[in-house]
């Protein structure tokens, strides 16, 4: 029983889907059971596509996927509107939940999917995929390093691509009714993720979301910025867009420490990633240079970020089911705490740019 | 007459003027001919410490240096509070004027040193060395191409160091009545002259500072940020302080194309600079890692971007003293530009950070 795989089922043929059935299929305690779509040609079509194995059940709805008894646990990549109906249904199907980003449209709305987890007893994890990669915890080393990093002043984070004038027009991403938060909820999420990172977690008081963001003619953000503040004086500021070349920034400042990475989200080179730091930088004698320059870290990874996020998930899913363990609450806390954020900011957008208090 | 150099005087002992004087020394067109300080004691310890040679004429005033009619220009490093006066009184004694950032309190008084220089025929540049430095132009060649960067969207520049407590408590640099613009004229100068470098010296139409900035006691600007807006939607954000380790990232993103700099004011290294560029970045098939990732570009200089700086200095002069040309205006015109946009983030920041007009 220990060694048999979680089955997974994937809620629509999204895109992303591809990515997170190559994951299943690397992680080493996971399997996939069931594709769900609309209708059994796009499931069919998602599965000829991907090379699946004949032994995945092809199913024309998504009811199905999480009314089939054989099934274990869920992917959900549909549009963030449909996330509370569908997330809740597979929970109280008993089916544990890795959920795509952003998790909701607000927060009220995970808070009823966090309800029914708890209430069902399932596992909870949002697809951010980069919490997973090796190279987290050894940035989280460096900035909880009181001598080399110091205590953290400022964060800046930038998570910018361009879209093409297609997924401009037509994307689900850019559309009110399927994922109304746009640039916001897509990429912002990663640059608060990884703010809220580098801050250990805690949440800041205040954010004012910076004049002029782009919007469609719906409404969508394409494009928007925010600062964040903390009562200590931490303070962070972010970019979010849809219209700019890719680009994945992440800088955090401590009193003696700073970090950089240019890829935070998904590294440049799947087998592995890098980070700079520099600590008690300096000038040399007349400054002309710098003593020291900043050091380039290497971190090697035999699994992709994603095959270890459904490993990590999976793990968590077979404690339950095996050991009678509960769930690990971390996931849910974390995927709030940014979902709290993107309230604020878009609060803070919605009021003109305003001063917004971050919800607790 | 043609290879006779410029003869430079020094008004004060400031730190900075060690590096100005080895500058003056490489620059093959430039000569040290005088220091001068409040009194001759720190003339001639500077004078010492410094190896100066026994020719350079030591002075204990700053009057003396401008009425020496042996020097041809002068470097001004004194606190900003001292800059309209010695710099319109230089401008009259017909001293060419290498006038250290921030240039002026503000653009008002800056407009006075201006108006000096041009009705006395002498050539004014401030002291922003990164302008000289061959990195500079490579930069501005991607900047400028319209495939490989496209279209500029934003700019994010970031200037800090954390000063020590002696500093912190006694640096001209946080005395109201010396540099009263603290880190933001100390350290945001160079943040917003990367800005505006990459907006090709197109001023923003509004900033807004950002709430929270840090003063000490006497008001001034220990840490802030601002956003800067353009009408044509292009956004850019910068962070300064006197708190946070050494950090010098600049981050300019076309519609096409990516720039980073993370030594953008001081190079790593004085012989060799490097700054990395992307273009048309795109995820490969599964968004598993970018095709293409970012290149570094090295820039190697005989010369230290100072004694480029100087040298380029002393040729406009040069073209002045030996053929009588008109002084190049390009150098205050992108002065003036940067305080105006120093006087606007001042300016919203003292009204609690509301949106503020750029000044023309």
């Amino acid at each position: 029983m220990a060694n048999k795989p979680v089955r997974f089922g994937i809620l629509g043929a999204a895109k992303i889907g591809r990515k997170i059935c190559r994951a299943i299929a690397d992680a080493p305690n996971a399997t996939l059971s069931a594709i769900g779509s609309r209708s059994v040609e796009k499931a069919s079509k998602f599965a000829s596509d991907n090379g699946l194995s004949a032994e995945v059940k092809i199913y024309g709805s998504y009811e199905a996927v999480v009314d089939d008894p054989e099934i274990d646990a869920v992917y959900v990549p549909l549009p963030t509107s449909l996330h509370l109906r569908w997330a809740v249904v597979a929970a109280k199907k008993k089916k544990h939940l890795l959920l795509e980003k952003p998790v909701a449209l607000n927060v009220a709305e995970f808070d009823e999917i966090a309800a029914a987890c708890e209430g069902n007893g399932v596992q909870f994890m949002d697809g951010t995929m980069l919490m997973h990669h090796p190279r987290t915890p050894k940035i989280r080393q460096f900035l909880s390093d009181a001598d080399q990093f110091g205590q953290l002043k400022m964060v800046n984070s930038i998570y910018t691509y361009a879209a093409d004038s297609e997924f401009i027009a037509n994307d689900i991403r850019i559309k009110p009714d399927l994922d109304g938060l746009g640039a916001l909820g897509d990429v912002g999420w990663y640059c608060i993720r990884s703010i809220l990172f580098a801050a250990d977690f805690q949440l800041p008081t205040t954010v004012l979301a910076l004049p002029n963001p782009v919007l469609n003619e719906s409404g969508v953000i394409l494009s928007c910025g925010s600062s964040l503040f903390w009562d200590d004086g931490k303070v962070a500021t972010f970019h979010c867009s849809f219209l700019s070349n890719l680009t994945m920034d992440t800088t955090a400042i401590g009193t003696n420490g700073t970090l950089n990475l240019n890829d935070f989200v998904i590294p440049y080179d799947e087998k592995e990633a890098y980070f700079f730091t520099s600590s008690k930088s300096r000038f040399n004698e007349l400054a002309t240079g710098w003593k020291p320059v900043s050091s380039k870290h290497v971190v090697p990874t035999e699994l992709s970020q994603e095959a270890r996020m459904v490993g990590e998930f999976s793990r968590l899913v077979k404690e339950i089911k095996e050991k009678g363990s509960k769930p690990e609450k971390k996931w849910s806390s974390i995927s709030r705490k940014t979902q709290l954020v993107i309230d604020a900011v878009k609060a803070s957008l919605d009021r003109g740019s305003k001063v917004v208090e971050v919800g607790r």
